[in-house]
C-alpha cells in the first residue's frame, strides 16, 4: 500500500471515527497521567504515546459504529484494549531482550527489565479496574479469554523455540492465539457495545480473527523486506532472535537439504549486531535464500487469503461507511509496508 | 511462636476449614494441570505447590466462614487469590533476580526470566477468567483495586530504591499497598461471599489490612534473625539487594552518624554471596548494628500494635470458632519464625 493510500485511509477513518479516536487518546493520556508514581507515568507514556498504529481501538470503534454503540463507551473500551496491548508489548520486549520498539529504544533498554515487568503488570491491573468500572461481564469475558489465549501462546512459542522446532501448524496456532484472538476480541467488544444480534457479534469476531492472522503474517514478512526507517525497528530482528516465521518456514519447506541445513544452523546460533545495524553475513545469506524460494511471496498469499475471509464476514451487514472501511483495513493489513 | 503452637493452630484450622482448604488445593491443581502447554504446568506447579503458607486462601475461607458464605465458592475464590499471589511471586523474583524461593531455586533461576515473565502473565489472565466465571463485580472490584495498588507500590519501591532513599513513611506506604491491600482484599472477598452487612465486610477488610502490615513487618524482620533452613530463603537476602526495611530504618534513625554512614555504604554497594551462603563481613557488620540498636525489636513492637488493631476489628462479631482463629492468626503473624 502506498503512502498516499494509507493517508487516504487515515482521512476516511478521521471523518468516520475521528472524534472517537480523539476521545480514546484522551482516555489513554488521562489513565497514564493519573498515576502518582512518576516511573509509571514516564515509562507508560513513553510506550503508549510512541506513535503506535492504534489498530485495536480503531477496530473496536469501527465495530461499535457498525453495531450502533455509544461512541463515548467505545472510546473508553478502546483505551482499555490499547493499554492492554501496551502492557503486552512492554513484557514482550523484556522476554525477547529487544533493544528497539517503534524506532527508538525499548522500555526495558531505557528503564531496565525490573521496571518494565512491574509497569506492565500495573497496566494489566489498571485495565482490569477499568473493565470492572465498565461493568459488562461479556466484555470482560472476551478480554479475559483473549489474554488467557495470548499468554498461553507466548509460553508455547518459547517452548517450541527452545525445542528448536516449529511447523507451519505450530506457527498458525501461535499467531492465531497471540495476535488474532486479541484483535478478534476488540471487534467482538465493539459489537457487544452496540445493539446487534449474536450472529452479528460473531461475524465481527470472525472478521477480527481472520484479519489478525493476516496482520501477523505480514508483520513477520516485513522482518525480511521492509525499509528499516519506515518499519521503526531492525529488519531481520526476528531472525537474529532465532524466531521462525512463515516466510522462513516456507523457505525451509522449499529449499533443498543443503540450503535448509545452512538456514537451520543460523537459527541455532543467532547473532548479528545487537544494535540493529547492518545485517551480518549469516543473516544476509538467509535473506537471500528466503528471496530465492519466495518465502515472503508464499506468506503474503496466505495473508491475502485470510484477509479475504475477513472481508467476506462483513457481507451479512448492510452497506455502510463503517463496513466499507473495515474492508479497506483488511486490504491495508496485507499491503502495508510497516 | 513455637513449632508446637504453630501445629496447634494448623490443627484448629484443619477442623474448621480443612475441607475448604482441601477443595482449594484441588482447584489450584486442577487449574494448573488444565493447561495444554507443559512449561505452564511445570513452572506453575513448581511455584504454586512448593509448600506456601496459603495465608491468603486461609483468611478468605475463615472470613467466608464468619460471614456464612458457601464453602465451595470460597474454595474457588481461594484458588484465585493463591494463583494471583503465585503470579506476583514469580514476577517479584524476576525483578529482584532472586535465586531462591521457599528453600529451593526460584522459577526464574530454573526456567529463565522469559518463561517466568510469561507464565506469571498467564496466571494473571487465568485469574481474571476465573473471576469472570464467578461473576461477582464486587469481588472483581476488590481484587482489581488490590492489584492496582500492589503493582503501583512495586514501581514506587523500585523508584525509591534507585533514589537510594526510604523513610519510615515510604516503607509503610509500600507495605500497606503491596502486602496489606491484597490480604485485606482476601478478607473482604470472604465477607462478600457470605451474607453479612456492609459494616461487617469493612471490619473484615480492616482486619486484613492491619494484619497484612504486621505480616510484612515480621517478614522483613525475619531477614535479620531467622533460622535460614526454617525460613526457606537466604537470611540477609533483602540487605544484599540493598532493600531498606523497618529494622534497618529504625537502626539508621538510632545509630550515631559514623555507624549510620557505614550502613548506608553497605546499602549503596550491596554484594555478598549470590548463593545465599554465609554472610560476608559487610552484611555481618550491619546485622551487628541492627542488633545493637534493637532495630528488630522496634519493628516487632510496631507489628504487634498493628496485629492488636487487627484483632480489635473482630470485636463487632459474635464469638465463634472462626473469630477466635482469626485472632490466633494475628498472634501467629507476629510470633512466627518463618
Amino acid at each position: 500500500m502506498s503512502v498516499s493510500q494509507e493517508d487516504a485511509l487515515r482521512a476516511r477513518l478521521g471523518r468516520l471515527i475521528g472524534d472517537g479516536l480523539a476521545a480514546c487518546e484522551a482516555e489513554i493520556r488521562h489513565e497514564l497521567v493519573a498515576s502518582p508514581v512518576s516511573l509509571i507515568r514516564e515509562l507508560g507514556e513513553y510506550v503508549a504515546l510512541a506513535g503506535g498504529k492504534r489498530l485495536r481501538p480503531i477496530l473496536l470503534l469501527l465495530a461499535a459504529r457498525l453495531a450502533g454503540g455509544s461512541p463515548a463507551r467505545a472510546a473508553r473500551l478502546g483505551c482499555v484494549v490499547e493499554l492492554l496491548h501496551t502492557a503486552t508489548l512492554i513484557h514482550d520486549d523484556v522476554v525477547d531482550r529487544a533493544p528497539l520498539r517503534r524506532g527508538r529504544r525499548s522500555a526495558n533498554a531505557c528503564w531496565g527489565d525490573d521496571a518494565a515487568v512491574l509497569v506492565g503488570d500495573h497496566l494489566y491491573a489498571r485495565c482490569m479496574a477499568l473493565l470492572v468500572a465498565d461493568g459488562d461481564l461479556r466484555v470482560m469475558d472476551a478480554l479475559a479469554a483473549a489474554m488467557v489465549s495470548m499468554t498461553e501462546a507466548e509460553v508455547f512459542q518459547l517452548e517450541r523455540k527452545r525445542a528448536g522446532e516449529l511447523t507451519e501448524a505450530d506457527y498458525l496456532r501461535i499467531i492465531r492465539q497471540k495476535t488474532a484472538t486479541f484483535i478478534s476480541a476488540c471487534c467482538r467488544i465493539g459489537g457487544l457495545a452496540g445493539g446487534i444480534d449474536r450472529a452479528g457479534v460473531e461475524a465481527l469476531a470472525a472478521y477480527g480473527e481472520h484479519l489478525g492472522i493476516a496482520f501477523q503474517i505480514i508483520d513477520d514478512s516485513l522482518d525480511f523486506e521492509a525499509d528499516q526507517a519506515r518499519l521503526g525497528k531492525a529488519v531481520g530482528a526476528d531472525l537474529r532472535e532465532g524466531k521462525r516465521t512463515l516466510p522462513l518456514i516456507a523457505t525451509l519447506a522449499r529449499a533443498p537439504a543443503e540450503e535448509r541445513g545452512r538456514i537451520l544452523a543460523v537459527l541455532r546460533h543467532p547473532g548479528g549486531d545487537a544494535d540493529g545495524g547492518p545485517a551480518d553475513p549469516d543473516v544476509r545469506e538467509v535473506h537471500r535464500l528466503v528471496k530465492l524460494y519466495d518465502g515472503v511471496g508464499y506468506a503474503v498469499s496466505r495473508a491475502a487469503a485470510y484477509a479475504a475471509e475477513a472481508t467476506a464476514q462483513l457481507d451479512r451487514f448492510p452497506p455502510s461507511e463503517a463496513r466499507e472501511v473495515l474492508g479497506l483495513i483488511a486490504d491495508y493489513v496485507v499491503h502495508r509496508d510497516r
